[in-house]
Parts: C-alpha cells; sequence; structure tokens
C-alpha cells in the first residue's frame, strides 16, 4: 500500500500539532479500529451529523446505511468527512486545565462515490459482513436482485485526510505534582458481550466470535 | 423539566420512522449516556466534524475542547449539528440484507453561545468534571484566571433535537427463519477499565469510581 494522505490546508491542524498524524496507515488504523463513523454533510446550508458503519477496503473507505440513503436523497457526491474517533480513557490531572482524554481519531473529506455496480457492490459489502465475522457472507441467505437494489453503498477515497492521537498519562504542571488528589488515566475500551442467539434458533448453529474492534 | 425539543421539518425522520424520538427525556438520556459527541460545523464551505466531550446541565448540551476552539475561530455561534452515539451491538440476521445494529443516538442542532461570564464558566466546568468524577472538581488546584480565559466552552440549547434507538433481535423474513446461520445479537458497550495512577503518586490517594457512561 504506497497511497499516502498529504495534508492539505485543510487536514492540517492548528492546535496540538504534535497529535496530528497525516500517514495512511495511522489513518488506516483508526478506521479499521472505530465500531462506528460520524458522517457530516450539508443539507439546506446546515451541517448533519450522522452515524453509520463504515469499513476499509485498501485506499477507500465505505458507508451505507440511513446517511447513505439520507445523502443520495439529497444529492449524491456530496461533500462529506467522515470521522472514526474511539475514547481509549480519562486524564485525570491535578488541574481542571491539564484534564485531557486519551483518543484515537480520523477525519476523512471528500465526495463519496455511490457504489453503483452490482458484482462489485456485493464484493463490498461481503468484506463489510466477513471483516467483522469472518466467514459469514457466504452462510448467509443469498441477496436478491431488489435487496442489492435497495442497499445503498457509498466509497469515499482516502486521499484528503487526518489522523490524531493522544495517549499516555496526564502532562502537569511541574508546581502542581504534589497536589493531593489522585491523578492518572482512567481507561475506556468498546467491550464485546456474549452473543444472545435469536429466539428459537437451532442451538447446534455455533455462534460468531467478538469482532476485532477497539 | 418541562422544555421539550419539538420535532421541525429538519428533525423529523425520513427512514425507520418507529425509531424516531423526540421527547426531551429520550434525548437527555442518550446525551448523558455517550462518552463523546461529534460536532460538525461549516468551514469554508465544507463539512468538518471533530470530536470532542460533552456534557449536559438541564436543556443546554456543553463541549469544549478543540472542536470549540475551531468554531470560535472561524466565526463564534455558526450552526453546528452536535450528535451522540453509542453502539449498543451487531443484529446478525440470516440474511446480509437484514442485518442492522443496535444503537442511541441523538441529535441536537443550533447556534452554540460561547459561555465568556467568569464565575458561569466556572460552574459550567466544575459540573463537566463532577458528573464524571463526583466531588473532584473541589478537590483539585484551582483554575488560574489565565486558565479560565483559556479555556473555551460553548453552549447548545437542546430546542432542535432529535433522537433515534433500535433495539432487540433480528428481523428476519419469515421464509429466512430456518437458514441455517447463527443469528441473535452481538452486544457491545463502554468498559471501563482499572485507574492507572500516575508515575509517583502518593498511593493513599483514593482513585476514582468508574464514571456512569454508556
Amino acid at each position: 500500500m504506497d497511497t499516502h494522505a498529504p495534508a492539505t490546508p485543510f487536514t492540517r491542524l492548528r492546535r496540538y500539532g504534535d497529535r496530528g498524524l497525516h500517514d495512511f496507515e495511522s489513518i488506516a488504523a483508526i478506521l479499521d479500529a472505530a465500531p462506528i463513523c460520524h458522517v457530516g454533510h450539508i443539507i439546506d446550508g446546515r451541517p448533519v451529523v450522522l452515524p453509520t458503519l463504515h469499513w476499509r477496503i485498501e485506499d477507500t473507505v465505505y458507508f451505507h446505511g440511513s446517511a447513505a440513503s439520507r445523502m443520495l436523497e439529497t444529492g449524491a457526491e456530496c461533500e462529506v468527512c467522515l470521522t472514526a474517533s474511539l475514547i481509549d480513557g480519562y486524564v485525570l490531572a491535578r488541574s481542571g486545565f491539564n484534564h485531557s482524554v486519551n483518543y484515537r481519531s480520523a477525519l476523512v473529506f471528500g465526495r463519496p462515490r455511490a457504489v453503483l455496480d452490482a458484482a462489485e457492490k456485493e464484493r463490498v459489502l461481503g468484506r463489510f459482513i466477513d471483516g467483522l465475522f469472518p466467514g459469514r457472507w457466504a452462510r448467509l441467505r443469498p441477496p436478491t436482485t431488489q435487496e442489492m437494489k435497495a442497499t445503498l453503498v457509498l466509497g469515499l477515497p482516502i486521499t484528503e485526510a487526518s489522523a490524531k492521537v493522544r495517549s499516555g498519562p496526564p502532562h502537569d504542571d511541574d508546581g502542581d505534582l504534589t497536589w493531593p488528589v489522585w491523578a492518572g488515566t482512567v481507561p475506556l475500551r468498546v467491550a464485546t458481550g456474549t452473543p444472545e442467539p435469536d429466539a428459537g434458533l437451532d442451538p447446534s448453529l455455533e455462534p460468531p466470535l467478538p469482532p476485532r474492534i477497539g
């Protein structure tokens, strides 16, 4: 993979420059780890941000669902900002001002393209399901032509993008280090629970392994 | 609390009407549960979505950090969409088409107001810290005038807002119910880990209880 996302004036971060990352691998790793993303677009001159699931294949991030359908309703290929974030912990300092959060966040800007070709759409959706639950796509009841037509998938090339990461302990002012309050980090993560079978499911059917996210 | 967020044409949901909620309590509960939000605004005609922490006091949702500062740089009181989402699980059906996610999502639209009054800002920030870690604010090294000036806090009234929720098992087509593939839900949640004290911290200082989020 030799595609890189160059820092444009738009993605170059104005604050906390040391937390900004612009290499493709950093951006891809955050997109792959985040279970959901938030897609921002403009409707009637106003920003609208909708959550959706996304997945990456090489240098394209795909999404579908109501965000995609609302976008297609209001004008395909409009400009979006797709942001995927993970919060990794609260950072508790001795002063309020130095409190922070550990997080990973990736922003991808651009005009997504609707995936219209039926074979491509099926391949891309298969990668989505299998990316979460390996081997599942082939075991599902196959999609009908009708269903494939009703499924909207948008692909956004990862060309104009950036990432930000904060990790590690609090950074307190030197004079605060002996202030008598607990300081450190409180980790957060996305946890998967035990799969809950549908009512009446054949108990011999094997539940999926938990997806690798977070 | 008798403030309600009426459904405007902008917040009335076009799809999955049964998943849309417009009452204030539903919206407030999602804002309170979500550890982070994503704020969308428009810069140079393009949508930008940034993650940040938010907290609610009565009928206002507050946020600060780089999202607030970037907004203030580019024009205070511009229009935003603040979206807070939690993913509660993957919903695995027998067909790809009927796969879904369980989630809670709240959208708040409007023009946030910068909190400029020093006393109000301190009260609002105290509620932020104490909302996550009860009683912590009073134990911190008190903020300096300089720090308070450098801290940007925006408040967005919860007047034009909506929520969407999906929960429960998959909804398969009747003809698919005996298809031989595992079906059900794979729960996801935000988990808090064991607090990690800062290097050199006095071990007699009590770690905080995990925040009530998720």
